[in-house]
């Protein structure tokens, strides 16, 4: 088959040309040049049709979305993206769509200066993998791990919306026009937190991205931890989008279980608080504080000052994210 | 689903431990050290079940040929592997099937001290992505772009078993036992060039693995070069096998054409002739010199020292191979 020559002038047609890059796509490797005393950071995640988006995604999103996925848990090591290699697997060599596929990975990866350096188009299933590489000075990087009794919790931005745009999509709750275009973006085209990632070298203890629902990505981070941590209900940041579709218990039920948010988790010890917020003032993204770590070594939640059961677990894709 | 995280366990049971990996499996990232003074090469393979290999491949060979093909491509840039990161999409979480495909994949893996660093495992049809990396010495790289008028191009091992192991799968010809055995190893369980790879730096002017099938790769690197080349296809290096099995001419044209070789095709300079060999020799890899580079551009055949015509393509998956 010719098509796959097509396909791949689509993967060369990138603006971003780093100077660490000294040879890109179009031998059997690319070679490049990490800086020096700095750690390499690599994550891989795969994005598979009708698991990971709805099979009627726009190509644009799902472009967007498989470069996102990945940068958001560099971002949660506080690296600074890089490089990236994409795999991407399609029923047929259709121009179009991976053209648009490409202008959704190509505008992300702009943004952040990011460059494809790796592309192999087989044919099969839709599904992506992306790996992508960042650096992170030594001793500046941020692991699951380092969260202590006492640290307070924070988490980015607002948790629960690309949930609901699933829940509309599955059809279990039908939303008005203007309130499913503003979560049908949050589901789509996630923005992930590079710079809040970056500036949390040196004072967050701790961070994970959140992809798999508060409450998984939570646990995972206490298990790695060896910490326990009480949530305040009431603090969890959700939209009024939310609020106002499910009410306040199920909004909340869904803030803990949806995944997709690709906001950073993330703890500060006391000392840090200060310095944290100083360092994230200039960026602009809200931060909420939502608990305090303890060594109960399990996850508890309070809601208007009442201790409150939860009988809901983190929404569990089948994926071992990493 | 819980299943998942007991296949993530098998990811974990592998016995190398390098150096410079600081943080593996188990975090947002992982975190690695590269050698100063060398460039990272980078290298993204799929393969898709039905399409690279037969739907019916045991899952160890499955594992191996995985790593195999992206080692591959580190061999043809003379680099040296050091890490891995999988992405396995399978339709449903076979513990036993996962198990037997990281021992192949791992028995690889140790041969050549390479260590997984990342993992995602996803719910859908059967495909692998491998990310692999390695280092080569700054200017010890060895591209598809190098190769010269009057380099004299080499090939490793013997070609076309792998392809005629296939023709049997598809029932295009039925093979004796003893004769499939030898070639069906050749499609599952391909040895990657490494060592060889490594040994061609400073001798090889260009380099490329035989993935798509000799023809195929030799436009590749021809076009790359901006070089042509005579083949004298009576010095083609086939197995008893493949000549038993189909006659000269027909083993010809499956050697030219098939694909799933994964031996070195490579340059040398007629000044670099015999310390290239001298490199070699410690290996005890076969190497066959198949024809000489010229400026005409094209691809040529001579067999007994006749001008022959092909018209017969090298294999193309709908791979875009890097």
């Amino acid at each position: 088959m010719k098509e796959f020559d097509l396909i791949r002038n689509y993967f060369t047609e990138q603006i971003v040309k780093r100077k660490d890059v000294f040879l890109g796509i179009g031998d059997d490797c690319a070679l490049l040049t990490p800086p020096e005393r700095q750690y390499l950071a690599v994550t891989t995640d795969t994005l598979v049709a009708g698991v990971h988006f709805p099979e009627n995604t726009p190509a644009k999103a799902v472009g967007h979305k498989a470069v996102a996925v990945n940068l958001s848990d560099l971002a949660a090591m506080g690296a600074e993206p890089c490089w990236i290699s994409v795999a991407l697997t399609i029923p047929e060599a259709d121009e179009d769509w991976v053209g648009e596929f490409c202008q959704g990975m190509f505008e992300l990866c702009e943004y952040y200066n990011v460059q494809l350096v790796g592309g192999d188009t087989t044919q099969g299933p839709l599904s992506i993998t992306i790996t992508a590489q960042g650096t992170v000075p030594y001793d500046k990087q941020i692991t699951r791990s380092g969260a202590k009794t006492g640290d307070w919790l924070y988490v980015t931005g607002e948790i629960g919306d690309a949930a609901l745009a699933l829940q509309h999509y599955y059809q279990q709750i039908e939303l008005p026009e203007d309130v499913l275009a503003l979560v049908q973006k949050q589901l789509d085209y996630p923005v992930p937190c590079v710079l809040v990632g970056q500036a949390l070298r040196g004072y967050a203890s701790s961070a994970i991205d959140l992809s798999d629902g508060l409450l998984a990505d939570l646990r995972h981070l206490c298990e790695s931890s060896n910490v326990g941590v009480n949530l305040v209900l009431d603090q969890l940041p959700i939209s009024n989008a939310l609020y106002d579709s499910l009410g306040a218990e199920k909004a909340i039920e869904l803030a803990l279980q949806g995944g997709d948010d690709y906001q950073l988790l993330f703890t500060v010890s006391e000392d840090n608080k200060v310095g944290m917020e100083t360092a994230l003032a200039d960026i602009g993204e809200t931060i909420t504080c939502i608990g305090q770590l303890n060594l109960s070594g399990k996850i508890t939640t309070t809601l208007n000052s009442q201790p409150t059961q939860i009988n809901a677990k983190g929404f569990e894709h089948f994926d071992s994210d990493q």
